[in-house]
């Protein structure tokens, strides 16, 4: 099979350089262009970037020249957006009307009524909203989303619970890593011997998306599912790795050895275990009366795997418990790959 | 004024030496004698305790000998605990039936019904517990409590928010330093770029505590207020300062403006003002969004004011906010040294 | 007395509001005037700048309106410049020119053969060179500077053993605290787990600025001390404190008890030690195996002592040992502060 | 072939856990036995064992019984001890005596003249010793060991200094990981927004090891080579990577290029290319102005490779340099199972 030419749009940043790195050598998926600022374009890309991470540069995209975000300047049927939320409002459906599938990990059309947030083992059937998109909005391409880095872990978590339970209500407090916040992003002297409990425009977003993601989808919309998320969002000084406190109540009570079994049994939607990215498994519970542990649990999976622990009874609600999902990986580039695999799948890139 | 002879209960220990450091230059009370383990008894304090804090070891304390914590031992009017919980919950008796005042930081006698958990700002009323305390142990000291530390600052806003408009339930996450665990304490290879979601033995503390100290004075027993709390609690890469995530359902729905006022308005009962540890305010709040944070704000009022910042509606219970309190000064050895200034005013200590 | 009308060049930054933080209470100065980037001028001072020290920005200033940095906004007889070494060199000859004594934290004139880099413990009598500069450049004012931050601690230490014994090389490796590179400085991500051997053109200061210091006054110029200096410079993830790891080739051989007392008993020129910054003492040796540290000695004599511990012998040079300075305080803020203090004392202020 | 069966001392510890993970799946060993102190033995390995790498445990050592450190229980033909020093010194002649080869990494007989410290791409030919070694103390067995982490990445680049030019000097400031000083090792309470001037014993051993690992082999000793060093050593708030600031005197005076040269192209003993963790490359240059750094380049080659950057001249010796090397791997247990590579391909393993 011929791999399929993919574009990286803001390559240089933390989650572009991310997307790049974990690019190299996918089956299905090969990097033929890389975009950034003005400051970078006509580079080489091993010149334009500062590579942060600890994985090398992949050989391949190093003597990439830098182009600018335009589809006049890029041409490939599927594009990975790493652009920041305002930029990504305008360059993102400039790909789209000219016919690429734009895999994105912006905000900036998430709670657009016609494109989905999409976690492949949660909500595939979702992806079908593109036919609507393109109907309404007369494109070739599409725009598909992830979400926020701190809903994603969340979500498959209480995708488990909503199938076999029902959801009330969900209350949730973060312990975010630095990479969420990009490149430069936290500055040392803010984090050192800190924390912080506050990040802007986080928390609205975690009480919205997992709502949409669980929702039904309906005819051009989904319609949110039924149940009520409050958060709080802090910043931690952890490398990777978003960490959340999560107290649950369901719509059907049930006890310990079965909320754990629910979790620990639930089975995606069959087709997508044959996506490239499927985390094996996609969701683990460790018994250890301290895990999840960014550092230590971040990783699961190759960063994949939503990792959940520490569950408890609740004076409040039903259940405590801790999940851990890898924000780069999983909440960010590993998540939007996914996300165009499962599109290749269902057709919509040939 | 003659000074009042004071001793420190495992003063070689992360809080003995903080009571040591506060009581340096303290108006009222003076440390003639301090104990510890048998390994470090007979020698001089300056030689026997690997003394961790910034501050310099007072030169008072150098030469005292390390003496072994029987009451035997030790004569003095007003003893602090900074016993781990096993050991205290045989030595504290001895030394009040012995007739001291023992102001313990340790949890081994807080949830006995005749042991007050004072915070002088709160509950300086149930003091009077004491006098129940004597009669039915036949004891002429007594035995009085400060709250665990991650309870202390959310408990002084809870009681500014009881007062004003009742409470109903109240769920928290802390995010708590290090110094909490003591020292050794936790293992750096444990807690670099890395969150810790359990504390042992936290939670339940933190969900019960409150609940006493807001209560009514009954005879012999305290009435635990009549709401619930549930808590998940963490441990961060932070040296210093408790920071909490709270939210809270009041008996009486309330607009931010109004709440916000309950708290900056909250008048402690006069008496206490002129207490030398009362914090001077009691409690404050900071406007800018990203505030407290635990580098910044731990000190505020040499470290015994409680910090508030972050108000804001919550989707699922009336307002969300985020607490600070120095887990150490206000949450330990100060709070111990505050409480026996509120029974030298009320003439438990002559 | 009346204080001396004093402003801060720069009064935004990191160094800036530490000058402003230290200057609060000052017996000689205070504050009439703060400056800033055009971004800022016209505001508050409260306003335009983001606090980012744990102490309280202090009221007096919090109302003064932000100046551009031109002596024609600002008449001040003293002027403590906090700006890039870029700028300063531009801006600091206006001051100097237009009459203002300028006490310079900037490295932009310290190499220039009429202008000291001046340690008040260590060289006071080099201030001498004001009379040349202000004859060679016909200014009213004068320009003097603190040294570099890591050259501060080792410099008052090698001017205890100069005296005493000669040197003839020192070899450094320093170990630099985060807030030696402003704010934002440098990205959390780039230094937690991690440490970066890299801090630009610090190395070249390290090795110049001592032999300055430590010189001969000659007319219009300072000889530079006849010894070599080779130096590594680190930043690590501490937030204050610069440490530095020392050996050093006596001219003359001592044992260690004689090194040792030559570094304890160092006694500075007697008229400095009525300036209100002189450290007391000056230089402290620890005798603990394992310190200085920053985290505990950063704030020996209120930031302003240079500490010195791990004396040994060394199989290359003569000795071995570890200094630390604070780097805000006596490095950079403290140090303008100070030498100013001794103009003053010096009859360049009237 | 059928793999060696191989015993791991002390395998509980952080030390026996990286021995445990680094040989799952070696192609040439197989571990068939584990050892622990008296609070561990009879316990499951997986139920003794605190597990604190980030890597899973492997599953074909769960359930191996944990016994104690004596011959008499544990019949292996290949032995690596992780034991602490002062056990090293009874049990591991023990095992000598009793015909098992033990690739050590303690400290205990490394300074014996009939025991070589080996580092396979430096001398390998010191391997000779054993056959001395066996006829002084009559053992079937033997003993090797590795040096101590800080020397090994050091004495790698100075293998290929002496190499090409000759050593007369080298200074050497260390910077070292958390992880060396084990679990629990270093508090965190200790190291938080800390460094710490000070590793028991360490200095020493860096002055020592380097010149006996590049000294010659004479008969029943190592002459040791004839150069000096001089360490200072601190600790740092990193988890692993052990990172030297070094300064080199060279026996013959040589230009930037040719040193450079003599690094990149050093090239090991031509048989140690074909060992399993034969590091690739040996030894690695890295251009940019900032790097070595510890959590970026740590895990180059497997965490085996030596890593060597910031060549530039130096004021006082010739040559200054920043040398990185992975502690745990290359530097402990990763340097150990290679020196058993290389004690089979020399014939001592059949």
């Amino acid at each position: 099979m011929n791999k399929i030419s993919v574009a990286v749009l803001g390559a240089t940043g933390a989650v572009g350089q991310r997307f790049v790195q974990l690019l190299e050598n996918h089956p299905w998926f090969q990097v033929t262009a890389v975009t950034g600022s003005e400051r970078t374009t006509h580079q080489r890309y091993a010149d334009a970037c500062r590579w942060i991470l600890p994985e090398p540069m992949p050989e391949t995209v190093k003597d990439l020249q830098v182009l600018s975000s335009e589809p006049e300047q890029v041409q490939a049927p599927l594009v990975f957006s790493a652009l920041p939320s305002g930029k990504a409002k305008e360059i993102e459906p400039a790909f789209a009307r000219a016919g690429s599938i734009v895999c994105s990990n912006a905000s900036a059309f998430r709670y657009e009524p016609d494109v989905p947030i999409l976690l492949p083992e949660v909500n595939p059937q979702h992806a079908r909203l593109i036919d609507d998109q393109r109907k309404k909005r007369d494109w070739r391409g599409a725009i598909v989303t992830n979400p926020n880095c701190t809903s994603t872990g969340m979500t498959v978590t209480l995708k488990a619970l909503q199938a076999a339970f029902g959801l009330r209500r969900v209350f949730v407090v973060s312990l975010q890593a630095l990479s969420g916040a990009g490149y430069p992003g936290v500055p040392s002297l803010d984090i050192l011997d800190n924390v912080v409990p506050y990040i802007q425009g986080e928390e609205e977003k975690v009480e919205i998306e997992p709502r949409k993601i669980l929702g039904e989808l309906a005819i051009g919309e989904i319609a949110p599912a039924n149940f009520l998320v409050s958060a709080h969002t802090n910043r931690v000084p952890v490398s990777d790795g978003h960490m959340v406190c999560m107290s649950v109540e369901l719509d059907q009570i049930a006890d310990l050895p079965a909320v754990r079994q629910a979790m620990e049994g639930y089975a995606p939607p069959s087709a997508i275990l044959e996506l490239p990215s499927t985390p094996r498994p996609v969701l683990i519970y460790r018994d250890e009366p301290d895990r999840p542990q960014p550092r230590l649990d971040r990783c699961t999976g190759d960063g994949m795997t939503t990792v959940v622990g520490r569950l408890r009874p609740d004076p409040l609600f039903h259940i405590k418990m801790v999940v851990l999902s890898h924000n780069t990986i999983r909440g960010a580039a590993g998540g939007s790959i996914y996300n165009a695999e499962l599109l290749v799948q269902q057709g919509y890139l040939a």
